[in-house]
């Protein structure tokens, strides 16, 4: 969504992966606009209400499969439900901020905070030429970075004009003529014709809940490994529910499309009868401010504090081609590991075009177990196109190994 | 150099990795312009030459390191010595080929071979605007890559309008006023006003050979693996070397900066006193012509034939992002993999930019003994600028699976 916001993709019917009638194609019925408003895991029922015609009525089922996604959280501050302050959840969502940017007079944007969505969304509008400010509670962006890879984030958007404000949270929006005018912080106020909030994300598991169906402590859905619940014949997958970190051993809740997909693929298989696991997940991800890329996976400083391991870091930049080579730019990885036995347990990475993807390696490398040593000395590609002699990701190996 | 003849590259000092004055700079003494014409492994010396005065010493040594490189594959064809005829070893083919660009009128350029020197030679005469063509003993380009992949680079090539021959070897060169005038074959002949040859290398190990330091079937010196050879007291790293590919159990000898660099941090630190190893190679490489990215590691089938081994092989095309993101390409990706176990044991890539790179998650991948399973489910890193919500690799995986 912020990308079309943002005026990169033009086509909204691009976004949509299978409209209802490709599935009807396929002799799968949809009904759009009806809400299930509960489930009746003794019944085998949920009831089901027409948002058009509020027509409420029973749809049995033989096998149920849960996939309500998550919900932006939405905090309760005053005059929070003014007209112009959105959320990025619903394709209507983006639709309405495109709307308010082709009909009123939007000067000035305000983003709530610094994470995924924060960070794109701030991108779409500076895309535009609209004046943006960016209001972080941290002090650096993106929460599941360590500060000090955090703070080049910082400085991508400070270099392209962004108003970024950290150490601050929203306490209330301040209004006039019906729509929002200004963001207020307990040390200031920020102007704005237009708000976007993205401070988060949790499971929209409440349907399942209420329906005795149990939920974790991450809020989100438990399923074994093949997107069963608890209860026999009702599966979930996606965002609603909860996930293994193979890395902290935890439970969490991560709401991103990549992992919905694979459980969703996981779920269908083993429904249709087949067998499929879903193993769990290590935290990655990524995303980009204009040139800027940014990519983590498994656990950063701040989370292996948290979890007391015995840890070393260590963070290089270095530059994600030959430095002769034209089109080169700085990258810098960090990587952190168990101190006894070398091994890889996550990594960072803040760069120019052509750095995110490389989390790639560092995530196969993590998740096969392997050690800085090993890594350090792996055969990867090198041409000056595409790296330096040592690709970057070896050198922060070797680094960090040095730590030890 | 191709880079520099393609004129991405201006200032050639930037392609010296060090100079001898920086090397002195470090109390590290430099000779150059001096030939060493035999190593005495008994007494301990090796036989100098000094090109410049013709002198000839002894130089005494107690820790020896030959690092010699490889050569260029020069065929005996008649007329090859002819001026305008090149290969791309040294730094002084580089600048003749840059020389003759100046000083001649070149409209016409042949490139024989179609490996990776063949392939950057093209593009870097295209990129002067010079007519060009490639003439490969192959049907397809590069000859490390399956025909179904090396195919899609044959496509590249004829698309920018080089003129490409397959199925053709040089047998001869035509001559006129003391220049190269034309390549033949012996199915045709091809004018030209410079050649350029990239048939091949081989290790640079006759003074080793000569000295009795033994080498192996590859023609590289046999070194273990921290770079020492069989004889007391002296090295070997580099591309004169022989070295484990790690897939095939094989003695192979591979030319390329990455491994030389690896190996000759291995034998230094061992030179001094510490402990490395060098762990051997999966045969991992990449190029690219303009911009199609060409990236190959572990076994391709041709390579798994040979070896009799019972194997799966799935080809995909899909996208390097999200398709409705602005500068998604095609991106090809091929897995090769046991049978029995689908472990991963080979990948090639051709595709558009931000392909190639990804030849590293199939690296780590294979060298950490994944199966094509793992690796399909594998938390890799999503998001619309950087990858469809299945990363190419994983869509692969999953496909060459189903081969089993």
């Amino acid at each position: 969504m912020p990308y079309y916001i943002g005026g990169l993709v033009d086509d909204v019917s691009s976004l949509v992966a299978r409209t209802p009638e490709q599935f009807r194609d396929q002799g799968i019925e949809v009904h759009t606009r009806h809400n299930v408003e509960s489930i009746d895991v003794e019944r085998r029922d949920v009831t089901v209400r027409n948002l058009d015609t509020g027509d409420v009525r029973r749809e049995p089922f033989d096998q149920l499969v849960i996939a309500t996604g998550a919900e932006a959280v939405r905090p309760d501050l005053p005059n929070i439900d003014t007209d112009g302050i959105y959320e990025m959840s619903w394709m209507h969502d983006m639709e309405a901020v495109e709307r308010d940017l082709a009909n009123h007079d939007v000067k000035r944007a305000v983003v709530v905070g610094g994470g995924y969505i924060g960070i794109e969304m701030a991108e779409a509008f500076h895309l535009r030429g609209i004046s943006t400010t960016l209001i972080h509670s941290g002090e650096t962006l993106m929460a599941n970075l360590d500060e000090n890879m955090g703070e080049l984030i910082n400085a991508a958007l400070i270099d392209a004009g962004i108003k970024l404000v950290t150490g601050q949270r929203a306490s209330g929006f301040e209004t006039g003529a019906g729509r929002v005018r200004g963001v207020v912080t307990d040390d200031a106020s920020y102007p704005a014709d237009i708000v976007v909030l993205g401070i988060g994300t949790q499971p929209r598991s409440r349907l399942a809940q209420e329906a005795g169906i149990p939920t974790g402590v991450s809020g989100g859905i438990i399923v074994d490994e093949r997107m069963r619940t608890p209860i026999d014949g009702i599966w979930a997958a996606g965002d609603c529910t909860e996930m293994l970190h193979l890395v902290s051993g935890e439970a969490v809740s991560i709401a991103l499309g990549t992992i919905a997909n694979k459980q969703g693929r996981v779920c269908g298989i083993n429904l249709g009868g087949g067998e499929a696991t879903f193993p769990g997940v290590l935290g990655t991800a990524i995303t980009k401010f204009l040139d800027t890329e940014i990519a983590r996976t498994g656990l950063c400083e701040r989370e292996l504090r948290r979890l007391d391991m015995d840890y070393v870091a260590g963070r290089i930049e270095s530059s994600t081609k030959s430095g002769y080579y034209p089109g080169s730019s700085k990258m810098t990885v960090k990587l952190t590991a168990e101190r006894e036995s070398g091994r890889i347990v996550g990594g960072q990475i803040v760069g120019g075009p052509g750095s995110g993807k490389r989390i790639d390696t560092i995530v196969t490398a993590l998740a096969s177990g392997m050690t800085l040593l090993e890594l350090e000395y792996l055969d990867l590609s090198y041409a000056p196109p595409f790296s330096p002699v040592w690709d970057p990701v070896q050198i922060a190996a070797r680094i960090t190994n040095q730590q030890r």
